[in-house]
């Protein structure tokens, strides 16, 4: 299954409940789109924040987030990896 | 140690073996900084790139990567995660 990296921007003040809520929305509709939501980081600072997931498609992924309330910006696939 | 997510643009073209030597030459020399870079992963068609190290400070994940020869566009602090 492909994997993608999606950036989210204006999460200013981000806590970790507020993103572990965040991604427990994206869980609970992500098989809906066959979409695996691994993990994701914030900077509350910059209001930046990225999850890697594995998925179908980009517009899965942005699907799943749009959703569950907090669109992605951009999402890249990411077929190199280390 | 504080976690970060760099942002590196304009590798069009990243290979699987071009990746793992970058990354490589960010180890060889990371531990002069007490960095550790985790995991990097790459779109060759945006030629985006994000690293996940913990660091001592986002100046010393630049600099490593600076001498390594593939500066970040930008780093940023994940304090938050899932």
């Amino acid at each position: 299954m492909p994997k993608f990296m999606d950036v989210h921007h204006g999460m200013h003040g981000i806590t970790p409940q507020a993103l572990k809520d965040a991604h427990q929305a994206d869980l609970d509709i992500q098989g809906e789109e066959d979409v695996d939501f691994q993990r994701a980081w914030a900077d509350p600072d910059s209001g930046m924040a990225w999850c890697i997931s594995e998925a179908p498609s980009a517009e899965a992924v942005k699907r799943i987030h749009d959703r569950a309330g907090h669109p992605a910006t951009e999402v890249y696939p990411v077929p190199v990896e280390v």
